[in-house]
């Protein structure tokens, strides 16, 4: 067991680290932004090197994921240690659903992102990389609260 | 256990049930905007009342969050059912760190929320909230993601 760290150790987790965890991972959220404001939605993701893809319905992801910036994160925490990480990816949405590009032939191929049964007008949606980060962290009952 | 749902089941979680997830859990994700970009990051945080309270240091959080549009949320998935549920809050950011107002006076009672420690300058930011929503969801192969 890890020993108790102090109450403020922030440490960056490095971009090759990021990526593995995001590739060990399955459940995300994104981010998008409607009228100004945010809004955070929870999603399936896969892979496909360093692209996110996610499917969804017609819908507020749909209508205002693509070709805008959104963000997408993983994080997890341990309550009894105290102690999580998170990596988010920034970057800009794109609906790959049918386009005939590289990036969306690509993004298609992802793992873990099954193809939408007929009649289900499921999308895809990828999140083209831009600034990648990640944090372990620590919260105690002393700090209350990750440091920004 | 539960009995496997439909694909493509989407449930609603009522007001009050949303407020009682949040009510339990203490950790969750915070969204601004950042020049037009969102960004998503996890906090500890309290509840009092309807207010959700967070603390931070100076940073990303601190500079955007308060009185702008934010959106905080929750969630849980469990990977072998292929079910979750998550939780949306949209609301106001506030920095209720020093001000003398009511909504900052109530904010700072939050449960959860510890004071800091002299002199770690740490800031108290609320979620004044306008809409709340949740669903349960399931995604399994078929669907690959959430509907939206």
């Amino acid at each position: 067991m890890k020993a108790r760290k102090a109450a403020s150790e922030l440490e960056d987790i490095s971009e090759a680290e990021c990526w593995e965890l995001l590739g060990g991972h399955k459940m995300g959220r994104i981010a998008i932004v409607v009228d100004g404001k945010p809004q955070i939605f929870p999603v399936n993701y896969g892979l496909k090197g360093k692209v996110i893809v996610f499917r969804t319905a017609a819908g507020t992801k749909l209508a205002y994921a693509p070709d805008s910036p959104v963000a997408f994160e993983i994080d997890d925490y341990d309550g009894a240690a105290g102690e999580g990480w998170s990596v988010m990816v920034q970057g800009l949405g794109r609906d790959v659903t049918e386009a005939a590009d590289d990036f969306a032939w690509s993004a298609r191929g992802a793992r873990g992102v099954r193809p939408a049964a007929p009649g289900e007008k499921l999308h895809w949606i990828a999140v083209d990389p831009t600034v990648i980060s990640g944090r372990r962290f620590r919260a105690d009952d002393r700090t209350g609260s990750p440091p920004s």
